[in-house]
């Protein structure tokens, strides 16, 4: 089976999430990543693709790219170009597996594009529900990122970090844990999980 | 601001995932649970609603319900039912919230269910790209649960425990972790995290 992995790169503008989408031509639309050699590592990979794709030549302007989690895996089950976000039932050798990771990038950073490509940023509310442009696996991210707190912050107050003030303030955002990711995740706090910041 | 919260219970039927919906009339499907009350703690809530709609009269066959972790999170803006996976940058004070989480079953249980709804599984290649008949939150249910293995074990061989093997066998299924969720999250293993499943 094939693998090719793939980097979600969030950025704030105006107060909403977008993420970077390599553009080719005017309708055809990629996040940057690549298919990983045989028996290379993903994560691996990916940082290699990612230096590829858009590290500048100057070195001192290189990026250390902070990995985190897999927010899909989609599934191409033969030749053709078709991924679904699961293995169908008659299939048992899928073709190609896409696994789709968040990168968190550093506060400022610099980009190297290649010629034929724009790097561009696209708002959540542009990809949602938007498959005549982005289609089924770039419509799919708001939903699948909807766990993050990407831009809550500016919306929903955080919650207190000790699970104090959680129960009972009858403002909004009450209930939404700060999680701040597994280990060197970055800074994307997950939504609330049951263990840790609900104590029963 | 409303919290709702519901589960998705996830069972295997054909070695293919399903998830369970309750179906009102024809065409009205929904995930079991429902709104919070003020100030209460959302997993526990959560069981509150499971209970209430699926538990059997008998106390001995009732289900402890092994709330998981989110995955997803839907916001109403405003007054009407449209619901998305992200807060619109024009709102501050959406009404609703809708937080949905894995709950993992066990073995054999034994539900009640309202003589005016029937449970239903829902094979997710049926939810998936289905707008028409499920609506967005429901047909964005696989590309958010992609990330979990699900069914995968019937698909693909899972990774030895110790990284050895993954590199370079040349067959299908290497580089997938067979990460086992955070403590106490249940059997759902979620697909390798950068850290630990993946030694350098």
């Amino acid at each position: 089976m094939r693998r090719s992995v793939e980097a979600i790169l969030v950025v704030q503008e105006h107060n909403t999430p977008h993420v970077l989408l390599l553009q080719l031509g005017m309708n055809h639309f990629k996040l940057p990543g690549g298919r990983l050699r045989p028996g290379e590592e993903e994560v691996e990979g990916l940082r290699r693709k990612l230096t590829n794709a858009l590290a500048p030549l100057n070195p001192s302007l290189h990026v250390t790219w902070d990995v985190g989690e897999v927010v899909g895996v989609f599934y191409r089950p033969n030749f053709d170009t078709v991924f679904y976000p699961y293995v169908p039932p008659h299939i048992t050798r899928p073709k190609e597996s896409r696994k789709l990771f968040v990168v968190q990038l550093p506060e400022r950073c610099v980009f190297a594009v290649p010629k034929n490509m724009r790097l561009v940023a696209v708002p959540l509310f542009d990809l949602y529900d938007n498959l005549p442009r982005y289609g089924p696996v770039l419509a799919a991210l708001p939903a699948a990122l909807s766990r993050l707190r990407l831009n809550l912050q500016f919306v929903l107050p955080a919650a207190p970090p000790h699970g104090q003030g959680q129960h009972g303030q009858g403002g909004q955002g009450q209930g939404h844990g700060q999680g701040q990711g597994q280990g060197g995740q970055g800074g994307y706090g997950q939504h609330g999980q049951p263990d840790g910041h609900y104590p029963p």
